[in-house]
């Protein structure tokens, strides 16, 4: 775990404080008031090309930037707790990591909860990326990533694939990964007062409408309770603030337990997904250590063999 | 389901509205906090004996009603989410039940946490049902009872008694109770305002001190999850106030699935663990249900065949 300096004087420009939430609040106006919170993501990249594409059943875009090298590729799966978000509400995000790790994203726009509840969005996942290996772009060269339930959404992808006997990815990276629908996390308590953009009531809402029924502890649903055995090498951020700490952690513990090469990095004083605010220095850290850890796990062996 | 006519006006009677809740108050501060929620509970039942009594390795009571006939016997689980309570907390409430009831009551003084977390309270609720079996008492004669965590005990404990292959006890009742450590029933959400004695903050500090880093999904701590198939008729009663309403809706449903007699009755208006209160019309209207439900489920065969 890396600490980084406090930087609570910065708070009042991440002001993003939530209403009382209204347990009776219907999906249009949840989703408005989760939309809210990608309003201070900024700018799409420079430099990079947006091509929508048909993934499969299923709509996506390519997120290209100019320094992306031929083979590699970041499979992008974005947040919104399964029922909100998209491709374009998470795209300035995904073109600075993909710019910084000189790789290509792709990112399907899966179905989302309440009208396309659990297990949808894990199978439009997985289906992306059975889509990627049709296109000719072998495994040793993506690399899963993920926000928030999208972060979540790359671990059970990967327990899906693993099950199914598939070749996994080259590595798994996420910011800020909700893994746990039962909320179990010590930090939904302790950090609610800390954390401006998610609480266990907004959770556990989204939470409703995704399982509509299901267990909150089945693994393809909490990756937390799966079994992390086979998984690639994994690298998860968060924020000291967010109530979902504590998914970050126990995710480290839980791939750890399985003898999985984990990396997870706690930066202090920040809050949930502040990899989305891009004047912040730890932004910056935070995009830049993905970025290494993405090009660490995909070397471009054709390059390096042409050098020899 | 039964429904009771709305009793807001008698909420200001009921009030015992928290502060909001300190997820770093010390374990002593914990149970101080709960101990004010059975200040109301009232005198213990006139007439009726209290004798402590030596459980195999742990303390416990008899409460002994002069209306006791000699073979039926209820044994009890009182709550306190199994970091708070005793015997002594819950007599007034028992002995009422056990004078209506016509039955003695045993209630252990099962281990609590975080000194002894899960699964200790289960292993000494277990081994009280068998100490009972070597008193010469039949399964055909106990009926488990519990409220609250001591709820949740019940089915907890009678998974692990028949997973051992032991028989089982003639019925089931609960008050109130908590079967789900994940927090995941929607009355957690809904009944946030109106529920004064429980909340979620609370319940769970109460399941991290219990679990330990268990699973909050494992069945043995939150039978929601576990498998009804071969229980003994069941009933359980809920305020259609609280936040663990659903945990008995559920509870309910989970029976049902496996084909177990059940029966769910919500009181509306009522707030957890109403039966606490004596002087509500509801409390007693609860009661004598719950006493017919363990007289009809344990029959005194000896006196009826004496009559034949």
């Amino acid at each position: 775990m890396m600490n980084w300096p406090r930087t609570f004087s910065r708070r009042p420009a991440l002001a993003r404080r939530q209403a009382a939430f209204d347990p009776s609040a219907s999906i249009e106006d949840l989703r408005e008031h989760i939309k809210h919170f990608w309003a201070g993501f900024g700018p799409v990249q420079t430099g990079v090309d947006v091509q929508p594409v048909l993934i499969s059943a299923i709509r996506g875009e390519w997120v290209v930037p100019e320094s992306a090298t031929g083979r590699r590729v970041i499979l992008y799966f974005h947040g919104g707790g399964f029922i909100a978000g998209s491709p374009e509400s998470h795209r300035a995000l995904i073109s600075r990591l993909a710019h910084a790790a000189s790789a290509r994203a792709l990112v399907p726009q899966y179905r989302l909860a309440p009208e396309f509840p659990y297990p949808a969005a894990l199978r439009d996942a997985a289906d992306a990326y059975r889509w990627l290996l049709t296109q000719g772009i072998t495994p040793a060269n993506i690399v899963f990533a993920g926000d928030g339930s999208g972060g979540g959404l790359v671990f059970a992808t990967l327990l899906a694939l693993r099950n199914a006997g598939l070749p996994l990815p080259a590595g798994a990276l996420c910011f800020s990964p909700w893994a746990d629908m039962t909320l179990s996390g010590w930090s939904m308590l302790k950090n609610k007062a800390n954390d401006d953009a998610l609480s266990w009531e907004l959770l556990a809402t989204c939470a409703r409408h995704y399982l509509k029924g299901a267990s909150p502890a089945e693994p393809f649903a909490s990756p937390l309770y799966g079994d992390f055995r086979g998984m690639p090498p994994i690298m998860i951020h968060a924020g000291s603030l967010e109530v979902l700490k504590d998914d970050a952690s126990r995710l480290g513990e839980r791939a750890a337990a399985a003898n999985i090469n984990v990396n997870v990095e706690v930066y202090e004083g920040m809050p949930h997904l502040f990899q989305g605010l891009p004047e912040l220095p730890e932004s910056k850290v935070s995009l830049t250590r993905a970025a290494a850890f993405i090009k660490a796990r995909t070397p471009d062996v054709a390059l390096r063999r042409a050098a020899q």
